[in-house]
């Protein structure tokens, strides 16, 4: 058995074909579902713990109730990496409302980026929108879709979205920082997603002594900021190049140091 | 056959049990869909034409592209209307977009309401949020799915979404009118869904000589009106006995009148 031979629903092992939705319910037309991505390292998963309780707690901020237990849903994910013999991926749970709750974990390789796009840093566009409930994990991402979209079509590698006070809160799929004067700034955690690597970005920030401040960082600010990044689960923090036609010409050096402390962070902390 | 025995899929012929989507899509994922929903009425089609335009619409506000021309759809929807032998039905329409646009036709039992709804009027809350792109009919519907359960919790009818200048814009299903000396008052089509009912409204409302305001009401001001309502394809006019605490006496006559003649002009209208 290898990868994507298997998905799982409600605990049992399906064909991926048959990880499939009906049109006709009422929660998938509305996207009434939360979901989390989850990378697998050596038949490990990072931070799963955490992972599992965004995905309670964005389930809880829509009213989204389920029965399913977090020890559960940890049995059904090793289950599906046990039967597949899965070495590395990324995993996706997506756990859909209503009065039946479906949950699904699928498979697919996991997502990873090329060293280049580390050394040189990755080029980012911007996008006018705020998200429905930022904290909350949601299938609701059209907002996020087009805003990618719009982004690729210009060359760029992720779309930052400007909020109605011309503040950058945050990517389609990352959080977003910036050094000046060597304090680092993000939104706060009330106008984002609680990046479970944002978590390890700031708890790596504590122990090099960088100072953060939580406050949003204004788009026509921006050319005050020295270093830019963004952070996710599949790229951990990656350097900004270019934002629009303003570049950041730096070597990015406390964004890779960043890097670097988050990924072994991770190895700590898989299960 | 009957209702409810077949659905399409690009214009296939399926049953409604393979009337489904991939979770792995990210298409699926993002909800980066348009839909109408389509009343059948002895056999034809209320105001298909407006329906398939808007269809266009939505998908081209969001870059949606599909190679199927109206013409086509219409014939996969009569396709199932014959098949099934269907007099009465609401049908859905659904496109999901990406490399190889998805087009389905899903028929349920038309959705009509009791007349003592339309004698006594319906009890209709509201709820903070804006929808995204509101002119377009898409599947993000998070916000107004959960407006509605909110309001179904509190034993409402219908959610009113207030914007941020505490303007009612539109219901989670509905656009909202009122009359204010008789002045009748609803948002303009750009804060609000273009609805083919509120078309057929604001037609009938020339033929009656009431004039028109097209300015989102304030939530504040809501006591200056006498008489409130709701439109919708399956509602046509629905009066509003009560908003959140504020009672509207009234006999409803004008509403009754609207909903009167939209229903009527549908008849006209079939195909």
């Amino acid at each position: 058995m290898k990868l994507g031979d298997h998905a799982i629903r409600n605990g049992e092992l399906i064909s991926p074909s048959d990880a499939v939705l009906p049109i006709t319910l009422r929660e998938v037309q509305c996207n009434f579902s939360v979901y989390e991505a989850l990378r697998v390292i050596e038949g490990k998963v990072v931070h799963l713990l955490e992972h599992l309780a965004r995905l309670k707690e964005s389930a809880e901020l829509i009213h989204l109730t389920y029965g399913f237990s977090d020890e559960q849903i940890g049995e059904w994910i090793f289950k599906l990496i046990r039967t597949d013999a899965i070495d590395f991926a990324t995993l996706r749970v997506l756990i859909v409302g209503g009065l039946e709750p479906i949950l699904f974990v699928t498979a697919a390789p996991i997502l990873e980026y090329p060293q280049s796009m580390y050394d040189e840093g990755v080029y980012c566009t911007v996008y006018e929108g705020e998200r429905f409930m930022p904290q909350c994990k949601t299938s609701n991402l059209l907002l996020n879709y087009l805003a990618l979209e719009d982004s690729k079509r210009r060359g760029g590698f992720e779309a930052l979205l400007i909020d109605g006070n011309g503040c950058i809160r945050e990517g389609t799929r990352s959080n977003f920082y910036g050094f000046r004067d060597n304090v680092l700034h993000t939104a706060p955690l009330e106008m984002v997603l609680d990046g479970i690597t944002r978590q390890s970005v700031l708890k790596a920030t504590a122990g090099l002594g960088i100072k953060v401040i939580e406050k949003a960082i204004e788009y026509d600010n921006l050319e005050y900021y020295d270093e830019v990044f963004i952070s996710a689960t599949s790229m951990a923090a990656m350097p900004i190049r270019q934002i629009e036609g303003l570049v950041f010409p730096g070597d990015h050096k406390r964004t890779l140091e960043l890097c670097r402390i988050v990924r072994n962070r991770e190895l700590d902390s898989t299960i």
